[in-house]
C-alpha cells in the first residue's frame, strides 16, 4: 500500500427532505449566492422553487443553461457575475456538469487571466484558493458532489481538461435521492456506467491493495444490483439512494487510497466528448472492454480474474485467461441491459478521421502515456478507439 | 435507507514515514501541546522521541500512564494540566484508549464540573466544545482516531460509559503501519476482534442497506484474511496497513450510514471490562457469539446467512438455519485461530454473582432495553453472560 493523505470535510445530507438543512449550513458562508444550474429540469420539476424557497433571506443570483460537458464559456460567464455581485457562495444545484462548471467559476474567480489559461496551467500552477460551493445533486453520476475535480470543455479547441484541488471540494452537499427519481432511464444509464467506470479506473491499479479492492468490489456491486432496478422503477428509493451514495464513494478518494491509478479510459474519452459532445458515461461504457481486452496481459491478469469472480459472480475454477474474458463479457452484457448505446457508429461516429489528434492531445495532456497502470502509445490508443468504431 | 449526515474531516497521514507532516498540520492550532501516552511502549519503540523532535518548536506538557481502559481520574489529571497551561492541543500517542482519554479530558476542560458528571450528562447535555486533539496511532482496533466518540471508566462505581460528539473528532491522524509491528500477537487478536465488531454491531441492524452492507463485509473481509497474518509476521507491512485502515472505517460513519445500530455486544462487554478489568476484544470475542445465537430468529435470519456466505464463504445451498449456525461456528473458529481465550472462566470471571448488576446498569445506561436491533431484557443480558462462563 502506497502513502496517502485523506480527508474529506464536505457536510452531507443524505435522504428525503434534507434541503431544509441548506440554509443553516450556508448561513456562515455569506447571503450572496450564485445559483448555478444546466437546462432547465429543475424547474420543471419544481426543485428551483423549493430551493428559492429555503434561501428566501439571501440575494440569489443566477446562471443556468450549464451544458453537459461544461464550457469554458459558461464559466467566464460565471466569473463576471461574481466578480461583478461580490458572491459569497456558489449553489450548484445539478449534476456533475453543473457542479464542475461552478467548481471552475469559484476558482477562477481568484485567477488573474483567463478561466481557460487556469484549465491549462493548473498542472504547473495549483489551484488553492476558491469560493465555497454548496452542491444539491439531482443525478447520480460523476461524484462531483465530493470530490475536489471538475472537467471542462472548450469548444473552439476542442479540448476537454479536468482540474483538481481541495479547495474545489463542495462544502455542502445536499442528496436526496428523490430528486433523481425524474432522470430518464438513458441518463440513469449512462450516470451508472460513470460511476462503474470510476471505480475500475482504480480498481485496475498497480498495487495490490487488498481493502481498497474489496470496498470497490462493494460499490461495483452496488451498481450492478440498482441501476437496472432504478431504470424500470424510476421512483425506487432504495435504488435510487444506493445509487447516489455509490456515485460519492466511487470516487472521493476511499476507492483508490494506497494504489496507482489508471484513468485511460477517461483520458481517451475525454477526447471523444471534446470532439464530438457525446454523453460521458456513453463513451466510457463504449471504450472500457475494449480498452480491457487491449491490456489484458500475465501482468494484469490476477486483476481481471478477480473482478470476473467478486464483482460478477463468474465460476472461480475456470481457466485465468477464460475467466478474465468471461469478466468483460459480463460488463457488456451489463452495458447492453442499460440499453447503452456500444458502438461509436450509434453515436454516428463513423470515421477514424480525427482519432490521431485525439490520441496525441492525451498523450500529451495526461498522464495516460506514462503514469498510467498500462502506459498507452497513440498508436495503441487510435487502435483502442478504432475497436469502438 | 434512513437518513442521515456524513462529514468527516479529520485530516489522516497513512503511511511509512508519514509523521513528517505532524509538525506543520499542528502549527495552526498552536504551540503548548498535551502529549498524553499510555504505559511507556513508546518510549521503548523510539516513538516519544522521535514524536519529541518533530515537535521540538513546541512547548510539551505531559501525561503518560493512560490505562488500558482509562479512568476518569486520569482524564481529571489532564484537565488540571491543561488548564493550569493553557494547553492549545493534545496530542494521543497510542491506541484507542489513550485517544479516548485525550478526548475526554479535551472536553472536560470547558465542562464547569467534574468530568464524570460530564460523562453521565452527556446524554442530556450535549459536548460541543473540547480542545482540539491529534493522534498518533500505535495500535489497531477501537477506530478512535477516525470518530468522535470515547468510552471512560469509573473505577469507584464500576461504570464505563461512552460520549460521543463531532467536537471530539481528531483534527489529525497519522497513522504509519509501522508503529504497530511491535504491538504483541494477543493484542493485535484483541484489536482485530474489536474492529471486527464495530462492523458486527452496525450490519446486524434494522434495515437493509445494500451497498453499506457489503461495505462492512468488505472491510469484515479485510480483518479475517490479515489478522492471522499480522500476528505470525508482527512486521507484514500490508497486513498492518489493512488492519490499521480498517480499524479506521468500521467505525467512522460509513459502516452504518442509513441504518440503525445495535450495539448490544458492545453494552454488555462495557459491563464486564467496568467490573473486572478485561480486555475489550477479548471480552466482545467471548459475548458475540452467544448474542447471535440468542437473536438468531426468523427476524434476523437473512443477516446472518448473508454474514456466512459473503464474509465467511459458506455453502449458500445450505438450509438457512444451518447456513446461519455455519456462519457463527466459523466466527468462533476464527477467534480460536487468533487464540483468544473463548470463556470468562479463562479470565478468572468464575461465577455469576455480579451479572444482575451488570445487566440492569447496561438496561438503565444504554439502548440495549429499547433501540439496539434486537433489544434485550435484563434476564436475556443475564442469560448470554452466563454462556460465556
Amino acid at each position: 500500500m502506497q502513502n496517502f493523505s485523506f480527508s474529506l470535510p464536505v457536510q452531507v445530507f443524505f435522504g428525503k427532505g434534507q434541503l431544509k438543512h441548506l440554509s443553516a449550513a450556508m448561513e456562515p458562508y455569506g447571503k450572496n449566492v450564485l445559483l448555478v444550474y444546466g437546462g432547465g429540469s429543475i424547474k420543471r420539476t419544481g426543485l428551483y422553487d423549493k430551493v428559492k424557497d429555503v434561501l428566501k433571506d439571501c440575494t440569489i443570483f443566477e446562471l443556468g443553461g450549464v451544458e453537459p460537458n461544461p464550457r469554458v464559456s459558461t464559466v467566464r460567464k460565471g466569473v463576471e457575475i461574481c466578480r461583478k455581485e461580490g458572491i459569497d457562495i456558489l449553489l450548484a444545484v445539478g449534476g456533475g456538469s453543473t457542479i464542475d462548471c461552478s467548481k471552475a467559476i469559484a476558482a477562477a474567480v481568484f485567477y488573474e487571466g483567463d478561466a481557460w489559461d487556469m484549465v491549462l496551467n493548473s498542472r504547473s500552477k495549483a489551484i488553492n484558493k476558491a469560493l465555497p460551493i454548496a452542491a444539491i445533486l439531482t443525478l447520480a453520476a460523476t461524484g462531483s458532489e465530493m470530490d475536489g475535480a471538475a472537467v471542462i470543455s472548450n469548444d473552439e479547441t476542442k479540448e476537454k481538461l479536468s482540474i483538481m484541488s481541495p479547495a474545489l471540494l463542495p462544502k455542502i452537499a445536499v442528496m436526496d435521492p428523490e430528486n433523481t427519481f425524474t432522470v430518464p432511464a438513458s441518463q440513469t444509464a449512462a450516470g451508472s456506467a460513470d460511476i462503474l467506470s470510476h471505480i475500475m479506473e482504480v480498481y485496475f491499479g498497480a498495487e495490490d491493495t487488498y481493502m481498497t479492492d474489496r470496498i470497490c468490489e462493494a460499490i461495483m456491486k452496488t451498481v450492478v444490483h440498482y441501476a437496472p432496478l432504478a431504470m424500470k422503477e424510476p421512483d425506487n428509493y432504495e435504488a435510487r439512494a444506493n445509487l447516489m451514495w455509490a456515485s460519492s464513494w466511487a470516487i472521493n478518494g476511499l476507492t483508490n487510497a494506497g494504489k496507482a491509478h489508471d484513468w485511460s479510459c477517461h483520458y481517451i474519452e475525454h477526447e471523444l466528448s471534446a470532439y464530438y459532445d457525446i454523453t460521458h458515461g456513453v463513451g466510457l461504457a463504449i471504450v472500457t472492454p475494449r480498452w480491457m481486452r487491449h491490456v489484458l496481459s500475465d501482468r494484469t491478469l490476477d486483476k481481471f480474474t478477480a473482478f470476473a469472480v467478486n464483482v460478477w459472480g463468474c465460476d472461480a475454477s475456470l481457466a485465468p485467461y477464460e475467466l478474465a474474458e468471461k469478466g468483460i463479457e459480463a460488463l457488456e452484457a451489463f452495458y447492453k441491459e442499460l440499453a447503452i448505446p456500444m458502438t461509436l457508429k450509434e453515436l454516428n461516429i463513423t470515421t477514424d478521421e480525427n482519432f490521431a489528434a485525439m490520441a496525441k492531445h492525451a498523450v500529451d495532456f495526461t498522464g495516460i502515456g506514462s503514469i498510467s497502470y498500462v502506459p498507452l502509445t497513440t498508436a495503441e490508443i487510435v487502435g483502442i478507439l478504432k475497436q469502438c468504431l
